[in-house]
């Protein structure tokens, strides 16, 4: 492989492989073919800094050798097993994980993904309830699927088929208000009066769920303004709906928490994870379960699962980068950038450059929001975002693009020299690329 | 890891994990410390002989040691990297699978599982005809998703909501015609009547795709007979519908071929895989899929993806696997066990044991239908299914058990010696165990 040429193996790739969320005429993709904690090396030997951590998954950098070594053993000693095998490397994964969950989560459901972890969540809330509806926000992303069981021809597809679905409410959002609101606090409460009478409205007996990301992450990182978690966490409570939480990017380290509603004072009912729990070395995600809502599925069979579900490949994966991440104290390590550095250098850009129409976010994972006009709070355009990226992407850096923003999301191990270049970089583009 | 006893590993999974399709209170799990070929090792040192490949995904037997090796340099390398980006290994193998593939298919998709790969076949189906039913058949699986998409809250959602959705047809099953058939020719041909009636019934420009297992599966092992599959073809050009062969669990050597619609004289459009096709050694799943669907998403983006699109080391152990495959003539050997070994003792089980009401199959995918009544067909009682699987594991011997049948599945590279001791197991309980 190493002596294949960048152009080479990009030519290749895009021969063959259709790629996700794209025009298959028009990619350009870059090509890695290694990398060490924050830095990426190209087949032409040029290194990059990641400030993406790919697409928000790699938390513990790339290639951390604890993390491969522990692949490289669990490979060596059994790579999979069916999941109604127990398996050693599973269990001590999924302890590790419940040991970070609040009190009274005593059960982990693996899945392959952040996908389908809500597919499951979304079941189990459905089950627990009767009720079939679910309620998650506008500017939210939950994954990809949403076909394949009621395309099933046996039982297992029966108790998966609803005839209502889902629902969209607008969250808190103080930049681009749906509540005509001027304050934080405003937000919060009329955002929370909006959910409420959605929910009254719809009839609240048939609301099994509402499903937020804590954090909503693609979406543009709006950190939820204090009180509304909690006020959701209430008004699900009022109504014996079950509050699923989506920490699929938000959890494990990204907010310098293990998880984002940490710091929140809430406790949802179900947990869906996936990406930092190993930082995607290897494909994961899942639910984990409160004592209430597993109970359903003690004498009652739960009528979902997946072949890959507890992979122990994945889970060795899991066992070696929660321990790595305590060992390391990178939560504190992410407390420390968001505060210390990406915090203040983003509110300097907001000060400085008229374009940054809003800057926000926590630990690392931020968003600066670029408009076209301050006043009017235009998103800038898509050319605008191209050329930011371009320029970036020529100073070394691999930057996070979601339409009119940039993510501020590398690594949870960039060092603080790292980071600063890294930020350094998206200050010379919005300082040199013509706003448009 | 080596110290723990089977009981501990037991007890420490069911604490923490919750199991697919169970009652989590019922769980009597085994647990396998690490395997070779066909054997599986326990905690205890206990060896078996897996006749099951775990979930019919271990084709290449357990811990093959070279597409272990190309794991352990693949994670040495880069374990993952974005979906967007170009990777050689992804590169090369989608390559192989295309290689494998009809003419006039050149792109591949690919996914975490087999569910997901339908999930995103049936996408592409829908957006390339502009219409919205997915037809498939009473009897299949086609994995265990269906809500992420629609829950959330991004422009993602919109291209993939769809009022109407998902029905079902018979396809043919001699043995338990729904068609009052009595011969192979007479059951074919009455139910692509019957599937034609049902297209036109429901309104053939609704119908975007009709997904079949190209040999359904877990629903009981029917190959389809001759001139099925090539009819529905015909039916599907009849009325501009997307033919989707699900080839998860018999694709990539199960029935001695790469795939199972290889020997049906029939052209899919689009071809779903997972499982074998890298042995679930890592989670991969995917999408074969022909020029004229892929040339939609040229200039269109396509609205479908997720993050472990392409998995690096997923992909290693497919191009591993692929070669491995070849260069040890598994194909031919699996085309072997089922045509001097499997195949003829079957017919003895069939000839001798009254409770075994038909025996069917192809390679190493075969099913041994048991029945209470054999004049009625009576499914034989879950209890039954129980005892004898009981009476298998008593002799080191893990089985396939769905319904009220035994799917002789056992990895392709299992030895002649290995597998008449398999079947000798099984034949042993079928004398032993009390029919109910």
């Amino acid at each position: 492989m190493t002596e294949l040429t960048n152009a080479e193996v990009v030519a290749h790739d895009i021969e063959h492989v259709f790629h996700s969320w794209s025009a298959q005429a028009k990619l350009a993709p870059l090509a890695f073919r290694t990398g060490h904690g924050s830095t990426l090396v190209d087949h032409d030997g040029n290194e990059f800094l990641d400030m993406s951590s790919q697409l928000v998954n790699t938390n513990i950098g790339h290639q951390h050798p604890r993390v491969v070594e522990a692949i490289k053993q669990q490979a060596d000693l059994l790579v999979t097993t069916a999941p109604a095998n127990a398996n050693a490397t599973r269990a001590r994964a999924a302890e590790l994980i419940l040991d970070r969950a609040p009190e009274g989560f005593n059960k982990v459901f693996f899945t392959n993904g952040g996908a389908d972890a809500n597919e499951n969540a979304i079941r189990m809330a459905r089950l627990h309830t009767g009720r079939d509806k679910v309620i998650s926000r506008y500017r939210s992303y939950h994954g990809n699927t949403g076909a394949a069981i009621v395309a099933t021809g046996d039982w297992r597809r029966v108790p998966n088929e609803y005839s209502r679905g889902h629902l969209h409410v607008f969250g808190p959002y103080l930049y681009r208000s749906e509540f005509w609101a001027e304050s934080e606090q405003q937000e919060t409460e009329r955002a929370l009066h909006h959910l409420e009478r959605v929910i009254q409205a719809e009839g609240s007996d048939s609301i099994a769920a509402i499903l937020l990301e804590s954090v909503p992450g693609t979406a543009g990182i709006m950190v939820p303004p204090p009180g509304y978690l909690s006020g959701v966490r209430e008004i699900a409570d009022r109504y014996g709906i079950v509050l699923i939480l989506d920490e699929v990017m938000a959890g494990f380290g990204r907010t310098g928490e293990w998880f984002a509603f940490d710091t929140h004072n809430v406790r949802p009912d179900l947990i869906t994870f996936a990406k930092g729990v190993n930082s995607g070395y290897v494909p994961l995600g899942g639910v984990i379960i409160s004592d209430e809502i597993a109970a359903n599925f003690d004498e009652r069979v739960f009528p979902g699962g997946l072949t890959y579900s507890g992979h122990p490949l994945a889970c060795a994966a899991v066992v070696a980068t929660i321990e790595a991440m305590e060992e390391e104290g990178m939560l504190d390590h992410v407390r420390h950038l968001g505060r210390d550095i990406i915090g203040p250098r983003l509110e300097k850009f907001a000060a400085e450059f008229e374009q940054v129409g809003e800057v926000r976010g926590v630990g690392v994972f931020w968003a600066i929001e670029l408009v076209s006009d301050a006043d009017k709070r235009t998103p800038a355009s898509a050319a605008y975002l191209g050329a930011l990226k371009k320029a970036i992407l020529e100073q070394g850096v691999v930057p996070f693009i979601a339409d009119n923003r940039i993510h501020v999301v590398p690594p949870c191990v960039i060092t603080d020299e790292e980071l600063e270049r890294g930020l350094d970089a998206i200050e010379q583009a919005l300082r040199t690329v013509p706003v448009s």
